[in-house]
This record gives structure tokens, C-alpha cells and sequence, in this order.
């Protein structure tokens, strides 16, 4: 094995690295630095030589790694085709995934697919064939068969999910812990500081289990900032659902002066439609957005949001799975909360209707 | 073997149906089916008796793949993470895909990568590996080292190309042809028939070669529609780059009445900011988008803009591949061209300064 050398925190050289200077493939490095056959023997002398020189040695995670049967993660999205077309989610997840998974040499598996059946199914596939060491599932749906499933077979998994979701025993989960309810306080405050307290939210489908989770928290702390829960339509993160959610919301005996989307297009039809749904924004109507894109940017007025580093989740995910593969059995780590951004939607200073409010 | 059965086209059962009746794994069924090790022969014996029940026959994809090495396609996106956050392209063009993978039982490995140095790496590393039977290539580069890489290892390669691009011989590449021109004579067959004579083009970066396959057309199209060719300035995708171009655009001695940009980013950017630019929008500046999006259609005034299926171009690409692992050395398919698809910032009827123009 390699010379074992206290090196500069930040200056240890990767596989990478290694190859680079070798003048070989990552893969070449691998096998020589793991005994595996693939390069001759005059290789792997080389490669070991370039590995003590630069003062290489191995990780926990790069033994344990090396040991691995699959080398590579899956990832399957479970998500309507034309959903995703609109959402910029997934792509930046994924880089923040294969910003952890690059270091260690590891793939991501990929597969897009219409419903969590068909999910359960690639799911079982790649475990079945080797082709994994571990999955990320995202959109956690309640009952999720693919939690069953992950169980059943002891397939090591990062998933997000609150800390008063169900999850079962025994499961190699990776758990990230969502905080719904400290984003959803920042909202509340800056709409009831502005004048707001005729308050509404356009929500996902409650099949997924962060609509459940985000329900509670809604509930919550619009009971505790103004005396009773604020009312819920629940559309289905599409422009038409928005914009009906929240024609029902205005055509309603005490219409909201403020209403909170559970995603970025549904906020943004509804500030792109504000004539034909007869109100202007923030005048009539303050609008912030569950989550942050160049939609919210680009919108005029522009749309407040609850933003969020997705780059980093992803991130995060990769790295806490990494560790359940390792053999860790439980790892928990809790997500950042959405942070409002404040723009144009909510803009201080918006005539709201206080006095008609209760 | 199955016995062979005339099955009617359309009915032909896949290996997913056949693992569905017979209660096991895809992999299962492959194993049965191909005479591999990894099933018991009593659950071979069921798996063909249910095969041939349901009039199952082997493609020719089918028996080729099955002795492919790795099972896996490999898609290296050469993309910088935060440009990545704002491109929905990705996610459909790998959903397209999916969709004729997913029918082979074919899974996809992807990477994303900040260059095409590091997409290099990541190629050569998958191929090495055997991790991938064949590649699809993206965003191609001028000189695209790439291509060089391909070539030289022999690994099947998909990628887009213009029918002029000159291609190395003896890759085993399959071609989707592009063919921007026939887009941009209907976009300026529509600016010049609403009165404009000063066209003007915000390109994207050099370094595709769709650019440059654009910077072509673009010139053919606008001197033979308008005797000479219109300008263009180049920029890089972002709102603040398209923003700069068009400033610079505006501010020149004979500025633009309508501008072409080439991506949706860039197009809502300028939409967005169009008081700070000093235009209305389409009273003094009419404006296309080079791709449609969300950002499109929720603008306000919408943006007309070329559309392409991006799904279909996935699908595309993938059977493509396909055919060239299977060994047919070149295969070429001309995909559609973009769609010109009127909507607000080219209104008919805008007034636009004909008794200036050129």
C-alpha cells in the first residue's frame, strides 16, 4: 500500500490527481491501488510511485468504495415527462450529486420514468443486476412502495423526509430532515408585517409526502400568527392548476390579499394572468413562490420566493448515501430551511386590505 | 430457444411483459431468455413456457444487446452547473431517451461535467471501465475533443451535426442533421412581412458548433431576404449577456427593430428589462427566441419563438445510437426543423420603422 503521509488538509491528492500525473486512466490507478488485476505489473509500480510522491492515501470511503460491487448510484425520477420539462430541479440536484460522486470516481445511474410503480421497477432492476451500490429517491409519496421496496431487499438510500415521517426499522436510510415549518414562519411575518391577514396557500398534490408535511406547517403557524388555519386549495404544480386554484381562492366569500404557492409555475402563471383574473399584483393580491427559478426572476413584477440551494441538497444526499454504503446504518442530517427572498410580488409598502381582514 | 410466433405488429410482448406474468425480475427473464447463468432451470423453464404463451420472439436489439458488454448508455453533459439551473433542455432531452432505453431494458449513465476536458475524462473512464456500450454527445464544440475521442477508441457514438460539418472517418457515429435554416427563413419571412428590415441576431458562444452552423444560415437567409447580412453580437446565454448585446445593439448607429436571440434565457431577459432598455416590446423591438420554454409563454407580452419537440430529439438520438452498437457503422437521420411560433413580442400589426430601414 501507498506511503501513509500526513498531508495538508485540502492538498490530498485524488485519483484523479493521481492519473493526471501518471499519465494514465482513473480507472488504471484504481486497479493498482486496490490489487486489482487490469494493469501490468510495470504500471502499477509506476502509479504507486506517482501515488507516494504527491502523498496519496486512501480514504475510509475510497477502501470501502473499492470493495463495492457496482460503482455507481441510481437515481430514478419518478416524475410526469411534461412536469419536468418545466422544472430545472432535477438537473441541478443531479450536478450536485455528481459533484460528490466525481471525487470518488462513482456513476449515477439514471432513469426517468412516469409513476413510483415504474420506479419500483428500474429500482429492483438495477439492484437485481449489480448495477448500484445505492439509491437516491426524491418526491417521496406517502405510503412510498419504493420505501417498502429499499427495505425489503436492504438497499442503502438517501431520501428527505421530516422528522415525523413514519420510516421503517431496519432500513439502511440516509435521512435529510426537512424544516418546513421555519420557512413557512418567514413568509407568514413578512406577509402579516405588511398588512396581510386574509392569507391562502395554492398546494401539491397530497400524494406526496412534503405536501403533508408542508399542510401541518401551514397550518401551524397561520394558527399561531392569526387566530385560526389559513385555507388550502390544493392544484397540481401546473400553470392551469394554479390559475384555477386561484380563481376558486378569489371567488370565495373572503378572498385572500396574499396567497402562498407551493411552486415556482404556479406563482408565476398567476402573476402572468393577473388581468384576466381581475386583480393587480401586490395590489390586490401578493403572490410568493414555493420555490426559486429564473421564472421568479424574470416575472414582472418579479416574484418573492422561498429559495433554496438545490446544488447543495443534492449534494448533501450523495454524500449522506455514500455513507449508509459505507455501513453506517443511520445517518441524519438536517436539510437548510428555504430562505424568502423578497421581490416584487410582496412589495413593502403593497396597499393590502387590513381592515376588511380577521 | 422461444418458439418464433407471427405475433401482430404493436403486440409483440417485451421482457417486462413477460417478467410481469411470470411474477419475476426483468433480469430473470433475460437470464432465461439468453441462456445465462443466474436463474434456477425450473424458473427457466417457466420463464420460456410464459415467453412463448405469449408469443415472444427475440429482436434482432434484443440479441445483439444481450451480448453488449455493459447494458448502459453514457451522456456526458458539458455544461456549467449554474447555466444548467436554468435549461429545462437536459431533462427532456434525457426523458426522450429513457423512453427507448427503458423498452431495451437499457440503462443511462450520466455525468455532469464543468467542461469537455472533464467529459473527456469521464468517457474515456466509462469506456475503459466497460461501463457503457455507446455515448451520446451534446452542445458539441468546435474541434471537439470529443469527437477525437471517440474516433480513436471506437466507441459508438450519437451526436447532432450540420450536414457540412466535417466528421472524422471510420467513427462509428450515427448523425442527427440539423437544419437551422429552414427555421430562420421562417422567422425572418414573418419579421419582414410585419414591416422589419433591421434584423439583428444575440448569438450564443463561438465555441458551439451550432453556432457557428447558425452564424451561417443566419447570414445566407437575412442577405437573401433583405440584400445584405444582418448583424449579430455574441453573448453567452445568460440574461445578463443578453442584456449587454441588445444594449449594444440598441445603442448603434442603425439599431435593430427586431432581434433573434438564440436561446429563451437571453429572449425574456430582454422582455423582462425592456423600460431599463428604453423599448417597447413589440412597438420598438420585436423579439424571437431561439428555443420555447416556460420563460416563453409565461413572459408578458409572450415571446414568439422557434419550438422544437426536445422529447423526440432524445428519442432520437438514443435509437440512433442503437442501430450503431448494433453495428451498422453510419446512420443518419435528419431531425425536424424549430417551429416559428407567433405570440406577443411579434404581434402583428406592431409598428415597426419601414421608412427607415434598409
Amino acid at each position: 500500500m501507498p506511503r501513509t503521509t500526513e498531508g495538508a488538509v485540502g492538498a490530498r491528492p485524488t485519483i484523479r490527481d493521481i492519473a493526471r500525473v501518471a499519465g494514465v486512466s482513473k480507472a488504471s490507478v484504481s486497479y493498482a491501488l486496490n490489487d486489482l488485476p487490469g494493469v501490468s505489473e510495470e504500471t502499477r509500480a509506476r502509479i504507486r510511485a506517482t501515488a507516494t510522491e504527491l502523498g496519496w492515501r486512501p480514504s475510509a470511503a475510497a477502501r470501502s468504495l473499492s470493495r463495492a460491487r457496482a460503482g455507481a448510484v441510481g437515481l430514478a425520477v419518478a416524475r410526469d415527462v411534461h412536469l419536468l420539462e418545466e422544472e430545472p430541479y432535477y438537473m441541478r440536484f443531479i450536478a450536485g450529486m455528481e459533484s460528490v460522486l466525481a471525487r470518488e470516481g462513482l456513476s449515477l445511474l439514471l432513469s426517468v420514468v412516469p409513476d413510483v410503480d415504474a420506479a419500483v421497477e428500474v429500482l429492483r432492476d438495477w439492484w437485481g443486476e449489480r448495477r448500484v451500490d445505492g439509491v437516491v429517491l426524491t418526491d417521496l409519496r406517502v405510503e412510498d412502495p419504493r420505501v417498502a421496496l429499499v427495505t425489503e431487499l436492504g438497499i442503502p438510500c438517501a431520501l428527505r423526509a421530516g422528522i415525523d415521517d413514519r420510516m421503517p426499522d431496519g432500513a439502511q436510510l440516509a435521512l435529510s430532515v426537512e424544516t418546513e415549518r421555519q420557512s413557512f414562519v418567514e413568509v407568514v411575518d413578512h406577509l402579516v408585517a405588511q398588512g396581510h391577514r386574509r392569507l391562502a396557500r395554492v398546494a401539491g398534490p397530497r400524494e406526496f409526502l412534503h405536501t403533508r408535511r408542508r399542510d401541518i406547517a401551514w397550518a401551524e403557524v397561520t394558527r399561531s400568527a392569526l387566530g385560526r388555519a389559513a385555507p388550502v386549495v390544493v392544484a397540481d404544480y401546473t400553470s392551469a392548476g394554479g390559475l384555477a386554484a386561484t380563481r376558486e381562492l378569489l371567488a370565495g366569500a373572503r378572498p385572500p390579499t396574499a396567497v402562498v404557492y407551493d411552486n415556482d409555475v404556479m406563482a408565476a402563471a398567476v402573476v402572468a394572468e393577473r388581468a384576466s383574473l381581475g386583480v393587480r399584483v401586490p395590489e390586490d393580491l401578493a403572490v410568493v413562490a414555493g420555490e426559486d427559478s429564473m421564472l421568479c426572476r424574470l416575472a414582472s413584477p418579479a416574484i418573492s420566493c422561498l429559495h433554496r440551494d438545490v446544488v447543495a441538497d443534492g449534494a448533501r444526499s450523495a454524500r449522506l448515501l455514500l455513507e449508509v454504503v459505507l455501513g453506517r446504518s443511520s445517518e441524519v442530517s438536517v436539510t437548510e430551511p428555504h430562505r424568502l427572498v423578497v421581490r416584487g410580488t410582496t412589495a413593502p409598502g403593497a396597499p393590502a386590505a387590513p381592515a376588511a381582514g380577521g
